[in-house]
């Protein structure tokens, strides 16, 4: 399980090697020694102990943010989420609760973790790939929280069902982080910067939101379709770009 | 269907609209809207006359290349490839013929389509989400042709099975042009430049191969995953970067 987000282990399905399988082994030695290629490649052997602008990257998969009212017709009066394990951000956690989605024409995706703590309003992360997969066309891009706009989908989960006309999104690139952090990067809330991903796959992602509160820890937010373009997993550093 | 690369509507869910499909409709328009904002946004309102280095975009979805000794085996001896329709580069063609794909867990993906003509050694190109739905950890990134290395895979087909133990790959960006174009770049063979798609989920994909053949028209070929990272679809423009 990786524990820079907490959530992605279930998708790209990194698993620990168990002590007799050598091509686990082997997989995970390529994983590190192909992270330091990317590094030497974009900052040289030198350049390494001066890299300044450097984030590590969390990848997200799809997840489900919930409100009360949403989670008690999903699970039942008075529910609570149940915490299965914390997430970076203090006060964050992934719940055991997972739901099914359904999109505009039926088609379904089962098994989506409810991340808490609950918030004002339901809202449906997902990947392009996953709006595909669910009939969505054109899956909009929106910050955490604006929903206009934002695509209908129905939740399901194990006593009733709801149908959210504005809910399913695509989250757009972030990074969190705290005041300390944006000092030592020279940003400020909502600034638009770059995140450069080295490597044969390399890639360099526009539009990247800076979010900063008190209490977050330096991480950079990309889905599953920006991680699986640059052939990242968590964990590893990106540049920022201003 | 898409005419820019011929293969990926299938997974892409683009349609042509029927006459009464309001939605349909609406999403076309947006689609080509977004295209013109993104190149406005690139370039000003000006700077669009004089944009030099646009090249248009084709997004591959999964499929699979045969040589005849694999076809005689999945599909019986003597078997020819049936063409379902011309794609961009002459020559070459979408057959009728689809193969089932079995990962190394045995998770399968079923409807792979057969890219024509006939090659000297089978190949398939699969996405990164592609390689991770089979169960391939780490699916390797290779040029075209260059199989040391790439992930083992079994294709079934209506007469028989054939087990490859050097054929799935991520194939590397790449784009296609003639000799006329290539001067026009002013690029050579096997140069590696970047290639820039605007918008919202804008990104700058790095080490994009730059082939050349007398006959091949221009193209740039990205995978489902760089597409819906970049949230594009065939036919839009990226510009490239030396």
């Amino acid at each position: 399980m990786c524990d820079a987000c907490g959530i992605c282990g279930e998708r790209r399905d990194l698993q620990l090697a168990g002590a007799g399988d050598i091509t686990q082994v082997e997989a995970q030695i390529r994983q590190v020694v192909t992270g330091v290629l990317r590094e030497v490649e974009m900052y040289g052997v030198n350049g390494l102990k001066e890299r300044r602008a450097q984030i590590p990257v969390g990848v997200s998969a799809r997840h489900v943010h919930v409100c009360q009212e949403d989670l008690e017709k999903l699970f039942g009066p008075g529910y609570m989420l149940t915490k299965e394990r914390d997430l970076l951000q203090p006060g964050e956690f992934a719940s055991k609760e997972l739901v099914t989605l359904v999109g505009p024409d039926g088609k379904t995706m089962s098994r989506v973790r409810i991340l808490g703590p609950l918030r004002s309003r339901t809202q449906v992360e997902l990947a392009r790939t996953d709006g595909i997969a669910l009939g969505i066309k054109n899956l909009p891009m929106r910050r955490s929280g604006e929903l206009r706009g934002a695509a209908p989908i129905t939740l399901i989960g194990p006593r009733g069902s709801v149908y959210l006309p504005e809910a399913a999104m695509r989250s757009n690139r972030h990074i969190h982080m705290g005041p300390r952090d944006a000092e030592r990067f020279g940003v400020k809330q909502n600034d638009v910067v770059q995140l450069r991903l080295g490597g044969q796959e390399g890639v360099t992602f526009h539009n990247v939101q800076i979010r900063i509160h008190e209490t977050w820890k330096l991480v950079a937010h990309l889905d599953t379709d920006d991680a699986n373009a640059a052939g990242i997993v968590c964990d590893l550093q990106a540049e920022l770009i201003k």
